[in-house]
């Protein structure tokens, strides 16, 4: 789900980019146990994907493909970089 | 890689526990670019994988399934809970 959401900037290469932020919720097996996840993750996206994630309202739901990294070089928070989503609900 | 590990402990229920930190580097595509990857992750595991892990040495490379979750209720630092591994190079 999308909790918040910044405006598409620009990269200096002029690549449009979006910050936003995600939460997520779900159980997962953990040996025999199902253990209750929650998440709020820090995400980003470049290009069509920012230009079509720019438009989502806050509370919309979203399944999303992509990778992990590192915030910048002074911080080890990592950031989900979205290359990939499927609109789960509009909110 | 595993770049640090601690020692086997046991949750109040008696489950094996490992805490440990993994170091990853790839290179992904982001659109049409090809991103260096750069991630250091806390990881967790439970039970056999626990104790399977925790005889790993400094330096293993690994290939790790599983999820993330919050590390705690207080940080919403996400921690890897691994959940199968397959080894790459004992080191």
């Amino acid at each position: 789900m999308v909790v918040s959401r910044d405006v598409i900037r620009l990269t200096p290469g002029g690549i449009e980019t979006l910050n936003l932020t995600l939460q997520h919720q779900s159980h997962q097996l953990e040996g025999t146990h199902q253990v209750a996840v929650e998440l709020e993750m820090n995400a980003i996206a470049f290009g069509e994907v920012a230009k079509t994630l720019g438009a989502l309202k806050i509370g919309a739901t979203l399944s999303v493909k992509g990778f992990l990294s590192q915030k910048n070089r002074y911080s080890n928070m990592p950031i989900l970089h979205i290359t990939q989503f499927k609109m789960l609900n509009e909110s």
